[in-house]
Parts: C-alpha cells; sequence; structure tokens
C-alpha cells in the first residue's frame, strides 16, 4: 500500500515537513497550499528535495469554490485554476484536490456543473493535471460523496475523478453501499482521517478534532476495504488536522500516523472487514492497494511483572514489604535489580545510585520504568512492534539470561513482550525463586501521559498489543480535571488507565528513557488481593503511610449507600474506599506517593469492572494536600 | 446586589476556594457537595471558617435524581436527602439546589413529581430547609425552567421553590417571558454563567465551555433585568464549570468572577436593559437586589501611546528610526525616558539598564509594557477600574508631571488612562514638544495573551474600556494555532488582537510586571501611514531589517486578486503585503523582532476593516524560521 502524508497533518517548515514524512517512511506527500506559499523554497527547491529524499509529492490541495457559478466568476476561476496548474507542473504534481463549493457557488443546477467540471477538465488536460472533486461535508451544495461521484460520472471526462475522504463520508453517517459502484480509476485520491464521536458542528469536528486511523471511533478498516474493492491503486494519504498534532513534535507526528496507516492496512490484508450486514461481502482483488500484513498479535494475557526505578530503595521496598510483597531475590547479573512478589503480582526493583546508574536515561527519584505483558508469541509481537515503528529499548543482557525485549511507549515507560506459556515465568529464577505463595496480581496500572500525545498512546496500545479504548472520563481534582481513558484487554486481564495530567507546566520526572516526562500525576500499581482488610491490618501492623480518607467521605458513602453501620466503620478504620455497582463491589486503599508511584490494594467482589471512579477525586484531592505540605 | 460563587468554579482545596471568594470581596459561596466530600475538614470546621472570612454559605448543591421515580425508590430517596438536611444544619446552610431527575426517572407524570416534591418539602421542613427546583437542560423529562416553575406551582409548599440557572434557560434558547410570571419569593436561587457560541452537546458545552457573564455571547443583562423584575432579593451566584478556571490560579479566578458580576450589575443598574420586541419593559423594584452602579466609561477615543521597555535601546530606537519616527526628547524627570513620534503615533521608550532600573519589574529584553488609552473621563475610568478590581500600576512620579494613573492587565501590561481633550497631549510637553508633523498614527497593538486568561482578558478590556470583542479566529503557525481575537472599539479607533499563543511551555518573555509572564509570541506596535511605499522606501533607504517575504506569496497573490504586474512587483520590492475584501485594500510590511516586539507599518485604502487575516500565516512562519535560525 502506498502511503501518504498531507503537509497539514504536521507542525514545522515545508522542508520539516518533508523530511519528517520520508523519515518515518512514508512514500510520499500531499502539498497543502498555504505551507508552500508561506515558504521561502521555490517549488523547484522543493520538488528536488522530494526527489532527494525519496518521496512523491502526490498531490497539490486544495483548490477551492470553483463551481456552480456564473460565467463571470467562472473564468476567473479557472484563470486561478490556470496559475496553479502552472505552479503544480514546477512542483511535479500531477493530480490536485477540488473541494465542493462551500463559499461562492450560487447555482444548484447539475447541468452547470457538469459543465464547468469538464472545461475545467480541458484546461487541466493542457497541463496534464488530475482532478480529484471531493464533497466537503459542509459543501454549499454538495456535501455528499455520492453526488460528487454523480458529477463526475456525468462530467465523463478523463481528467476529472473524485477523491474520497473518511472525514467527510463519515462524519455525515452517508450510506456507505453505493463506493463500490465507483470504479477505482475514477478515485483520484483517497484520504483518510478518523475522529472521536463528538456532538458539534462539523466544520469545528473536521478543523480541530481529526486524528489518525484507530485513534478515533470510527470504523476505518470497513472504509478502507470497500475502497480497496474499487480496485483503487493510489496512495492511502491522512489528512488529519488536529491542534495537538499541528504543535507537536514533526517527527514524532509522521511516525505516529504511519503507524496507524501499517496498522489499519494489516487489518485488511488478512481478514477484509465485512461490509454491512445484507450486503455482499466486497471482494478485495489482492493487486489494487498491495496491501501487507504484519505479525499478528493477540491480546495478552496479563501483566508479568511492573519494574520500578528509584533512588529511595529504602523507603519503596519498606512500602512493598508492609503491602505484604516478599523480598525474593536479587538478579543474578544486574547487582542493582530486586524481585519482590505477591503470588502472582510482581514488582522488579531496579535501584539507580550515583554512582553506579544502570540505566543511561537521567536519574530523578522513583518511577515506573517499564511493564512486562505476558503475550502469545512474544517473538512476532517484537517483529510487529518493530514494523510498526516503535522504538527498541537498548537492552544489557548476559548471554544466559532469558531473552525480553521491548519498545518504549509514548510516555517513555518501556513496553516488555514476556512468552505467555508456563505459569511462573523462567525469567523469575534468574532471582533464584520458582513458586508463589499468595492470591494476588497486578490489577491495573495507572500511567501518567504527556498532554500531547494521548491520541498516540491510544493507537500505539491498540496496534501493538491489541488493547481496547474504553470510554474515556474526566476525573474532577484540584488542579484541574484529569481525562482518564483506559485500555484493557477484552478479559480485563490487562487494565491500564491512561491520564491525562491538567498541569502541562507543573514539575516533570524525567526519570524515563528517551527523554520523554512523565508530568506531575503520580502513577501506580493496583495490586488485587483475597481479603482487603487483611492486607490492611498487615500493612497497619506494618507501619504503612495510608493515603488519608477524610471522614466526610465516609459520611457521604453512608447516605449513597445503604451499608451496615459496623462495616462503614471497619472500611473507616482501615482507610479503605468503597464503591459499587450492578456487577459488584470494589474495596481498596491508597499507599503514599514516593517519587512519582504509589500503590493501591484492591479486592473486587462479585463481577465490578470498574476502578473505583467515584473514589478518585479523593484520592486526588488527599495526594494534593500531601504535595502543598511539602511544597509549603 | 449580593454576590456568591459556587466552589466548583475555584480551583483548590475547599479552604483554598472559601478564601480566595472572600479575598476577592464575594458575600457568599454554594458549596459543591464534592469539594466537602474530598475536605478533611468537617463540617463545623467549614462553617466556622466562613465565619471568620465574613461570607455566607448559601447553598448546599447538588442533590440529584430524587424525583419522578417509584415508591420504593422514592423512600430510598428521601432517606439519602434527609442525610443531607442533616449535613447541612452542621454547616448552617438553609437551602438545597434539587436538579431535575437525568438518571433514574421512569414516571413522566406532573401528579407524581408533584406529589414527590411535595413530600420532599415536609421532610426539608423539618429541618428548616428550603429546596430550590432546576431544571436541567438535559434533565430527563423536566429541562426547562418554566416546566419546572408548574411542578414547583402546583407543589404549592413554602419550602420548595425554582433555581433559575442562565446556562440551563439560554442554551435551550427557551422564551424568557414567562420569567416575571415566577414570584421573586418563589426564586429560591440564582446561577448566573455566560457561554461562547458553540455548536455542540449540551452536556460538554456546559461541563467545560461556561464563562463568567461578559466572556461568552450571551445577553446577561437582559436576563438579570428579568430576574429583577420578579422581585428576587437573593444572592446572584456563579456557577461556572470551566476547565482552565479549575487549573488556574485561584485568587485570580475569583477575581475574574467578581469583576463579572459587578460589570453586569452596573450595566443594569442605570439602565434597565429592554426586554424582548414588543414586551412590555420590565419594572425593576429598586429595592429588590439592590444594584450599584460603577462610575461610567465611554469607548476610549484612540491609542495615545504605547510604551515599550528595552535593554537594547540601541536596535529599537534605530528601528523606529528607520520606520520615520522622530526623537523628540527625554522625559524632563525621568532620565531613561525618551519619546518618539510618527504623527500621532507615540512611542514611549523606557531604558532598563543594570544600573539604573527604573522600575521594580524583572528586566529582561525589550517588551510592550503598556498602552496609553484616550478616554474621556479619566479619573472616573480608574475609579470604575479601581471598584472592578484590576490592580493599580504603582508610579513613580513627580509632582509637576501630569497625574496618569493606570492598572495592570491580565497579561501584565500597564492600562493608561489618558484623558481625551486636546489635539497635542498635555504630557508631551513633558519633553520638550509640541507640534505633529505626518499624518500617522498607531492603527492597532497585537498583544500576546497567557493561554488560561483569555476570557479574564476579554472581560478585562470590556469592563474596565467599554471595548467589544469581535469574532475569534484561529491563525495556523508552523507551531501550531494561533487563537486571535480582536477587542474594539465601535469606531474602530481603538483595535487589539490579542493572541493566544500555541505553545505554552516556550520560553517566556518575564519583563512584564506582576509576575506575570509574555509567552513566546512577539507583540507589535501597527503604525498606520498615508503612503506605504514611501514608507517603505525611507525604511529602506535607511537600512531597515524587513521580515522577509517569500516568492511564493507574490506568485499566489497574483493568483488570488487580479494585480496589476508593476503593481505587484512594487509590492514586492517593498516587502509590502497585500490584502482586499469588498470595502477596500490592506498594504503593510513588517519588521524583525527586537525582543519581543516588532512592527507593522500598514496603509488602508478605501473602507478596509480588516488585518490581513491571510497574510498573518506568511508572517508566522517567517519569525519561526528567523526564531530557528537565533537558535541553531
Amino acid at each position: 500500500m502506498r502511503t501518504s502524508i498531507a503537509t497539514v497533518c504536521l507542525s514545522g517548515t515545508l522542508e520539516e515537513k518533508l523530511r519528517a514524512a520520508a523519515r518515518a517512511g512514508f512514500n510520499g506527500v500531499e502539498i497543502f497550499e498555504q505551507d508552500l506559499v508561506v515558504s521561502p523554497d521555490s517549488p523547484e527547491t522543493i520538488a528536488e528535495l522530494a526527489r532527494e529524499l525519496g518521496i512523491s509529492l502526490d498531490l497539490y490541495q486544495p483548490f477551492r469554490d470553483l463551481e456552480g457559478v456564473e460565467e463571470a466568476q467562472f473564468e476567473k476561476n479557472l484563470k486561478r485554476a490556470e496559475s496553479k496548474f502552472q505552479l503544480m507542473a514546477r512542483l511535479g504534481i500531477d493530480t490536485m484536490l477540488l473541494c465542493s463549493n462551500v463559499g461562492t457557488a450560487t447555482i444548484a443546477d447539475d447541468g452547470v456543473v457538469v459543465e464547468q467540471l469538464r472545461r475545467l477538465g480541458d484546461l487541466a488536460d493542457r497541463y496534464r493535471v488530475n482532478i480529484a472533486y471531493e464533497a466537503l461535508a459542509w459543501g454549499r451544495f454538495v456535501s455528499e460523496y455520492d453526488y460528487a461521484w454523480d458529477l463526475v460520472k456525468a462530467a465523463d471526462h478523463p481528467r476529472i475523478g473524485t477523491c474520497l475522504d473518511s472525514f467527510h463520508i463519515l462524519s455525515r453517517n452517508t450510506d456507505l453501499a453505493r463506493i463500490t459502484e465507483i470504479p477505482g480509476d475514477k478515485i483520484f485520491f483517497l484520504q483518510l482521517a478518523d475522529a472521536p464521536a463528538l456532538t458539534m458542528d462539523v466544520l469545528s469536528w473536521s478543523r480541530h478534532h481529526r486524528v489518525f486511523p484507530g485513534e478515533g471511533a470510527w470504523d476505518l478498516s470497513d472504509f478502507l476495504t470497500r475502497i480497496a474493492a474499487t480496485g483503487y491503486s493510489g496512495p492511502v494519504s491522512l489528512e488529519v488536522f488536529n491542534d495537538s498534532f499541528r504543535q507537536g513534535d514533526t517527527n514524532r507526528t509522521a511516525v505516529d500516523g504511519l503507524r496507524s496507516l501499517r496498522w489499519l492496512e494489516a487489518s485488511i490484508a488478512d481478514a477484509p472487514a465485512a461490509g454491512t450486514a445484507g450486503e455482499a461481502q466486497p471482494e478485495v482483488p489482492s493487486s489494487a492497494l498491495d496491501l501487507q500484513p504484519l505479525p499478528e498479535v493477540e491480546e495478552p494475557r496479563g501483566i508479568n511483572y511492573v519494574e520500578l526505578s528509584t533512588n529511595d530503595l529504602g523507603a519503596l521496598t519498606r512500602q512493598m514489604h508492609q503491602l505484604g510483597f516478599q523480598f525474593i531475590g536479587y538478579h543474578r547479573s544486574k547487582p542493582h535489580v530486586q524481585l519482590w512478589l505477591r503470588g502472582k503480582a510482581r514488582i522488579i526493583v531496579s535501584e539507580v545510585t550515583e554512582e553506579a546508574g544502570t540505566t543511561s536515561a537521567p536519574v530523578n527519584g522513583t518511577f515506573l520504568r517499564g511493564i512486562g505483558f505476558e503475550v502469545t508469541d512474544s517473538q512476532s509481537a517484537m517483529e510487529r512492534a518493530a514494523l510498526l515503528l516503535a522504538e527498541e529499548v537498548p537492552r544489557d543482557q548476559t548471554h544466559n539470561d532469558e531473552v525480553l525485549r521491548g519498545v518504549f511507549a509514548p510516555d517513555g515507560s518501556e513496553v516488555f513482550f514476556h512468552q505467555f506459556n508456563q505459569t511462573t515465568p523462567a525469567w523469575i529464577k534468574e532471582f533464584g525463586h520458582d513458586h508463589d505463595e499468595q492470591v494476588s496480581h497486578i490489577d491495573h496500572v495507572n500511567l501518567a501521559q504527556p498532554s500531547n500525545h494521548y491520541d498516540e498512546a491510544v493507537l500505539f496500545y491498540t496496534s501493538l498489543l491489541a488493547l481496547h479504548a474504553q470510554s474515556s472520563q474526566d476525573v474532577p481534582s484540584p488542579s484541574g480535571l484529569v481525562r482518564s481513558q483506559v485500555m484493557s484487554s477484552t478479559d480485563g486481564s490487562v487494565r491500564m488507565p491512561l491520564n491525562v495530567s491538567p498541569q502541562p507546566n507543573a514539575e516533570a520526572v524525567a526519570g524515563r528513557g528517551i527523554g520523554s516526562v512523565v508530568e506531575a500525576y503520580p502513577e501506580h500499581v493496583a495490586v488485587a488481593c483475597e481479603d482487603i482488610f487483611e492486607a490492611a491490618a498487615t500493612a497497619l501492623s506494618r507501619g504503612l503511610d495510608f493515603l488519608p480518607v477524610p471522614q466526610n467521605y465516609y459520611e457521604d458513602l453512608a447516605s449513597r449507600f445503604d451499608l451496615d453501620p459496623e462495616f462503614l466503620q471497619q472500611l473507616q478504620e482501615n482507610h479503605v474506599l468503597y464503591d459499587r455497582d450492578e456487577h459488584g463491589e470494589f474495596l481498596h486503599f491508597y499507599t503514599s506517593t514516593i517519587g512519582s508511584v504509589f500503590f493501591e490494594m484492591i479486592e473486587r467482589r462479585g463481577d465490578y469492572l470498574g476502578f473505583g471512579a467515584p473514589d478518585a477525586p479523593v484520592r486526588l484531592a488527599a495526594q494534593h494536600r500531601k504535595n502543598a505540605q511539602h511544597s509549603a
């Protein structure tokens, strides 16, 4: 599949955009007119740069407000088009995007529009330019893809085809059935964008909130399958207007974009998505888009371990001991690495000392360094990750150790692919241990996300680990709303709430690799146990610094749920918070924070599937008070 | 007018919120339940704190999902209400907000709802609590204020009244005529919020985008006038859910909120707004809300001067000379202050040297320090500003000098009120000059705004200077979208585009007073002249460092407008950019940036009213390249 990206997706100068697209691995770009207008580089220089970089210039866009106008205006428009055709010749671009008229159309007469398209086609033919006519969702008269196609068909001109843009089509909820009516060679261009499900005016939605495929709410596999069925063989191009991408790191956004296309391509390469129920399955001619699969990955079976880095080993391991974790041993070949277990909850603690850093990353406090995911085929998961452009974690490994490979997530944490096939993982023996005692496991891991890489993170976990984005939620905190997005596997064995802190300027914890920062939102590991009160009693007896829960909370709890007063008292005495839904109950307590990490101990009763969302503001407020005390 | 604010408007802990509300000068607060639930302070402690601070606790809110339910559920709901009544007694709050049922209502039967309201009233009576029943815009069955009032009227219970919230009413565009049917003493509470005109689902609009009165698109003067006409005499309270306010500085947001109420109050204190055309003018009983006026202010007549601070006097004055400014003299009593004129465009240059800082503010580069506005009554403008809680600029003044007083704007720049009544301002004599030569004036001043204080800035200029917010615009730049909001006087003699930079983390220029920062978006002074080409020729001959304009721009210009090739060449040779609309033409060039300031020279032909918006991306891209070169 030939991949392309509109320069408007990326930040920076036109030169920076081209370099980033090429570096990520795109085959081509669409030149967004304004990027050229503001550039000091001549069209010839841009064309030369593209040649050097080995990318094609696939499209010049947009040309606006041509058709459906009075003759005098149309003649002016043709002149305007001609000057752009001349410019395109200098750029070496043979396809122009023509958007349906938004601003100046006055004549809602198909005959006039068809005739004007045809005349544009004649002019374009002199410059060997193809015109891809696209229905904008907010076009004055033409706003549906199939209407644009009807007009193109009626124009019946070799230089006039259509452009399909998933945003303009899916945002209007138009029936997709007619896509396959269009012969593939009359689709002159294809643009893809995903979008979150928002209820707002379509223009604002389009201009600010588009995202890359896999980062939104739409089924682009189905969409692309239908396009493939037409025989279309041109580039599949991203056109994504997104406020965050426009101000993000250019190279990073380009990688994110290409990852989305590779993932999407693979999703239909093997298993063409079914069309709408009742329709015949569209046939995918294998030759058309030349779709490349990826090594397949199944959903992870669980979190094998979490690795914490610390320069405060005493405080961290004391807290883990208080929570019932047992020290197992030091890694046989890494003298600064310890293993702690609580049943199947495994925490690797890497001590980072000033003298002997075990890592090349900058050292700062205690932070979550990485997660080991249990996958059914670790080798192909790693191959897939590499093809999805994830950066591999450099690893110092002695040849006797189990080969664990991993990549960096967008938040800088390390994602390791651990082979799922035995009760006790082989690597545990490297710490001299091979049996479990308590019934306990890692229930979920709560990760802080840099605010501008939220969508990238969703795609990352979706495409590399086959996790699913649940609905997102805003959690009030004293310093603003925290956006929380749970990524999980279907059976819930892997659950990761991703949290975007409201304070991008707050102090950063620069512990993680690849220079990224964890913002001032603490992360945590939630450990499931069988008996929360037993765990709390142990913790209490060992002197755990519980996160304090206000009396007001328990009073409110009493009014919300009809709880036995003794039970309520037991909750309060043990600093345990409580939630309930129609499926079951959730009991949990939090520890104080060390560096940027704390723990949560939880007990799920029945089939409660949530995370105690009503309690999150209580936790955030308590942590805010603790921070304020520290800085006072 | 008694003023109040919901704690949910503000960031921080409950204690911090109460202190900020009191410090700003509010009479009371609404306690938002969650703020109490997460607080370690007991209800008694909160009540005691409010007493100490001299503010009342006006409302406990919200109580949800009571009415329109089956009997068994209703009994549970009554129990839940009773526990809240007990809590309110401990807080000393006598009014509870009851929101129309969103989640659990199953019975759309007025009789059932009325009966349940009445039974709640009976229970409330035992605790001497009043219930203010409010129609949420997204209520299951009850979503209109007049329907809620009909139910309250039918319940006919002394403890049951209604709560009117401008958001829930105006967001639905409900006819306001029936407000005056409600007796003022049955309106148990009044909540105000403004909002920008957005087309989105009302729940998201309400939860994230409310703003204080005067910061949005609604006519709250009319709304409050209608309420006043009912005889309502309770608090006028702000309930504003806003993502930025939630994470902003608590004290600052509280001041912003109270300013909005004082401004709104004054707007109807003197001149009750007319109702909808055709209706009888509602009468305002002067006793009801006890509305206090403010000293009136008319729109400013012009920008009298702009003051720039610099530690690079040579570069700045060289550039001003190149632009045709004349050095007039030093201030007679301030040896570091120069005056430069170009016709009526007056620039005061304050040199800040390391040895002899003329200011107590931190010194950093060249920045826009303040603007002198010509107002018809400078004394009352200053009094008004003080009553609107603006902070006065400390001023070192010898007793011979004209008394100029001013305040700090939200962006830290100084706003001075200059008496408009003579051709040549009196203060100019302090520099030994009293006549003008060239026809030239300050056309507009472009200010950078800290991103979280955008709404505050709009209200500031609206309420203090009677400027008007024009529609806002997003301008693409290589580092993201710049949000641009023009504030102007009706006749255009004062025009100020406010710009919010997309890069909150970019390097800050900390030059301005009150510790605020100007973000990395340069500000500029646009000077109008009679002949742009003459100005450009002078500048060229004096060696001005023009901001470069790409060749591609002129080629695009040629395709957009039918320009004479010679004229086009003249534009290009003079680095002049060009725009045109149906009213006239706009010709302009930019200088390079010194510190965080640059100049624009403009010529308006005909009645062109804009600012060359299509050219702004060209400028931003050129400045981006210059920055990149500097940092490379």
